[in-house]
């Protein structure tokens, strides 16, 4: 039996959602997905300092502070007896009878709960494929919400063509994974889209920045189109359950790869990883 | 106590919804609201046609066809002696893990729910302020999804500046409402934009394009930009529950009216409702 935390209280994962939750008919609420490693959290406060944002940026005001979420996961990673998954968070802007317009007096509802998952080392090693895909998304995917329908229609072509990801891309830039950030690297500098309202901009993305610094490899927040994608040295997606995912196929061109700066970033980001950064 | 139809069943209003029901995590799943007058469903063919469309856009079978779903509702208007009011649709994409892509197996969830409302009167009487506000939402605005932030934070602009609806406008082009449609008229000629994939195709526009053309009222599905909507003889938006709501002020604008080409429409719906269409 799961144990999972719901609106103060950790339960059996039997719980009676109201239908009038604002995230079930609006999709009015936001989330966050923390990895763990052997029992430990990794990049937990990030997370949970970009829950609050993203709350705050669609006017939910989040019932907990970063301090209190994370020592509600270290519970719900006891109690679980997790060793390696994730945790899923999500916090809607509550229950109340159906109106576009926020309700007068409503609760943030708040579910958390685990799942075992292991590290996604067979794309890591070998590579994987993607496709490229319209970003059909909103003008506010800086927001970690769950209005994620675009992401499920372009993550479902992915997998339907036998790839991992959908690279999408908007206006002839591409913007970023359907679940990950996108990178290409030419000539030793590696290339992402900028951060702001048309990505969500990645804790993996964040600490990949870092080991790329660390490592002194030039790291450019720079648009780039299709053509500069399908000619890149190497192409790598990166999130937190995907880690740093090199890309040796987009469409049918094939990239080649793995390449040596994903290689250089994955054993950063290891260490990053073993030492609990 | 409120009856309702989830899944098959009728039953009490308390429903046990699975926190992993993708509506509640992806918003992956697609809605309508049918007006009752009187105890009589009004357009709920249109309505139901529109349901089985938009989920088949998302690649989701709706479990029951248009007579079926029509047959619930009534059922639902019987038990529940419901007079004047709506009826809440929406069928998400079913319960699965969490996974962006689709589910090998999950069956369609149905929820349908009804609840009192009396017609918009006043608003429709004195007309209503409204005010303009950028579109943020994704690109498939014709789907009648469960994703709605983005018409959520512009309803909440509109009432927390004291008005009913904000109007919104893609890159310099009058759109649609947050949950209406929106009109103008210019020397005696209505002007809507085209049923594309930037607007829902409202069933009340859909009623209303009817009513002009047996007036003999020219109406138009071309777009115009904010300075023909301030510059506009008479403005209006539709809805399901706005039915023909004259638009008297935008932003600080005073438009005037009600205008006469929305006192003939409302006229015109009316005859509609009283006579079952």
């Amino acid at each position: 039996m799961t144990i999972i935390y719901y609106n103060g209280e950790f339960r059996d994962d039997q719980v009676t959602l109201d239908y009038n939750d604002r995230g079930y008919q609006f999709g009015d609420g936001i989330y966050e997905v923390v990895r763990v490693y052997d029992g430990r959290l990794f990049t937990a406060r990030e997370h949970f300092e970009r829950l609050v944002r993203s709350a705050g940026e669609i006017l939910i005001t989040a019932p907990k502070t970063v301090d209190e979420y994370i020592e509600i996961c270290e519970q719900l990673i006891e109690k679980n007896q997790l060793a390696d998954g994730n945790i899923y968070i999500q916090v809607t802007r509550g229950v109340a009878v159906r109106n576009h317009a926020f309700p007068e007096h409503a609760e943030p509802v708040t579910l958390m709960y685990t799942y075992e998952a292991g590290r996604p080392l067979k794309g890591m090693q070998d590579g994987v494929k993607v496709i490229t895909a319209e970003d059909i998304r909103w003008l506010r995917c800086d927001i970690k919400s769950l209005n994620l329908l675009g992401n499920v229609l372009n993550k479902e072509k992915a997998v339907r063509a036998g790839a991992v990801e959908a690279v999408q891309i908007r206006d002839g830039v591409v913007t970023e994974g359907a679940s990950s950030n996108v990178y290409i690297i030419k000539d030793g500098t590696i290339y992402t889209h900028p951060a702001n309202n048309l990505i969500l901009n990645g804790i993996t993305r964040q600490v990949i920045k870092e080991c790329a610094e660390e490592l002194l490899i030039p790291f450019h927040e720079e648009t780039f189109g299709p053509d500069e994608l399908l000619a890149a040295d190497e192409v790598f997606i990166s999130s937190t359950t995907l880690e740093v995912t090199p890309v040796v196929q987009v469409d049918e061109k094939v990239i080649g790869g793995p390449g040596p700066v994903a290689r250089k970033l994955q054993q950063a980001f290891d260490e990053k990883i073993q030492t609990g950064r």
